[in-house]
């Protein structure tokens, strides 16, 4: 399986953790991880490949230069990454044609294969919405114009490179983001639901991408279907979405100490 | 390393948990299982068995005759097995002088080896006790005419085997059981702390019984000091203690993902 991800210096201990997760809970499946970065000291891509190679996986880097990304418009604080997983199409092999991205701070506790070999025909993308209603609204609400089916998680994402190939447009997406460069407060996820949300597969979110957060939500709403021993059989991706994170001191949480349980297995590696 | 255990059918399930925990974190030493039982199924000891047996220990059952304990005070609604932790040394081998005591709502996530082999001398057990004021005062206070030093949880408990065969007196456990009989709330632990409590060796319980509610008020009183990583990395032995399990449907508790992260893998083998 193809595993996309996109970091910067400051992730790559949540990035070990997590890919360490995904290992240990495929030891059947084969893996090749393209790490896209900018920014990554030469002594930090050897270490990841080491930690990727003394597991039997494969780490491929695309080293991104800014000059690629020169005509691309700069929001607020964001930095020109939050356009890779987006246009990673254009980076990754030809001979490829689908990838899942994930985010860095999450852990992989059940098989993934079902959601990476989903049937995407006629989708570009597929994807978890975070179904709490109020959230939303707001953001339907804030991308208006674009009449917007849900809003989609961009955290965990399916890629189907060869229908992005032919249908997704870098120009398309720079004229979106001049537009509504004041509005974007998750660049890459609004651009994701303002230009694609018609295109994107949805994916059951307490499988595919569980916000951490919202354990007591999703327990409630489920009528105590999606409880712990739910979550522990089933649940593939376990999402550390806000800014609280697991491995920042006085993280409060009911998988701190699952995450925790994770990480320990990679500091002792 | 001997490790002493006492359940009914009912704690089964929990027991295989426990021990599982125990094994792959310590994939280096060697365990002899003393399971003493009055009513387990044959069929209950054979699984058992072969479960222990698959993981390259060993189990020896010592099963226990209501007729050994005809003399036996009874206790409300309590069993004579509530004696077999304190009387165990009279029905262990006489080649072996320390066994630890295991209660069943556990997981052992790190290292027992130091709490193993603590120098005993002159002590009949080490022990933990439970430092929450309000509660160790209120069981002093119960105790009253016996003096208690502190009030120790019998949960985890390190018997010095030759001490014990020496100075500990069936009768005396008997007489004060007669005597307490209306005082009596967990037995076993009252008739420890009652008789025994100055010759218990004191064990830090955020290392070896750290009790799982507590969590919060752990991580207080130690000013941040016993957070979750420490826990992780440094506590050996998680307790369950109170009426609410983590096998229970609707526990809710910091420890639970990771409590059903083992249960998960118990199920898988």
């Amino acid at each position: 399986m193809n595993i996309l991800v996109t970091i910067n210096s400051n992730y790559i201990h949540p990035l070990k953790v997590m890919l360490h997760s995904l290992f240990i809970n495929h030891s059947n499946d084969k893996f090749c991880i393209y790490l896209m970065h900018s920014s990554l000291k030469d002594r930090e891509l050897t270490m990841l490949n080491n930690f990727i190679e003394s597991r039997n996986q494969q780490l491929k880097i695309i080293t991104v230069d800014s000059d690629q990304f020169a005509n691309a418009p700069v929001v607020k604080h964001f930095s020109v990454e939050m356009y890779y997983r987006l246009l990673a199409y254009k980076f990754l092999p030809p001979s490829i044609d689908r990838v899942l991205y994930l985010d860095p701070d999450m852990i992989i506790i059940n098989s993934i294969r079902e959601l990476y070999y989903l049937d995407l025909t006629g989708y570009l993308y597929a994807a978890a919405y975070h179904d709490r209603t109020p959230i939303t609204n707001i953001n339907k609400l804030r991308l208006k114009p674009y009449n917007i089916k849900a809003y989609y998680n961009s955290g965990v994402l399916l890629l189907n490179l060869n229908e992005q190939r032919q249908k997704i447009s870098e120009k398309k997406i720079f004229e979106f983001v001049e537009k509504n460069k004041k509005k974007l407060i998750l660049p890459d996820q609004d651009i994701l639901n303002g230009l694609y949300s018609k295109q994107i597969k949805n994916v059951e979110e307490t499988l595919y991408n569980f916000d951490a957060r919202f354990y007591y939500y999703y327990k409630m709403v489920s009528k105590n279907k999606v409880d712990m021993d739910f979550i522990i059989n089933h649940t593939a991706i376990i999402h550390f979405c806000g800014k609280k994170k697991p491995w920042y001191k006085n993280y409060y949480g009911s998988f701190h100490s699952l995450y925790k349980h994770y990480e320990r297995q990679v500091n002792l590696s």
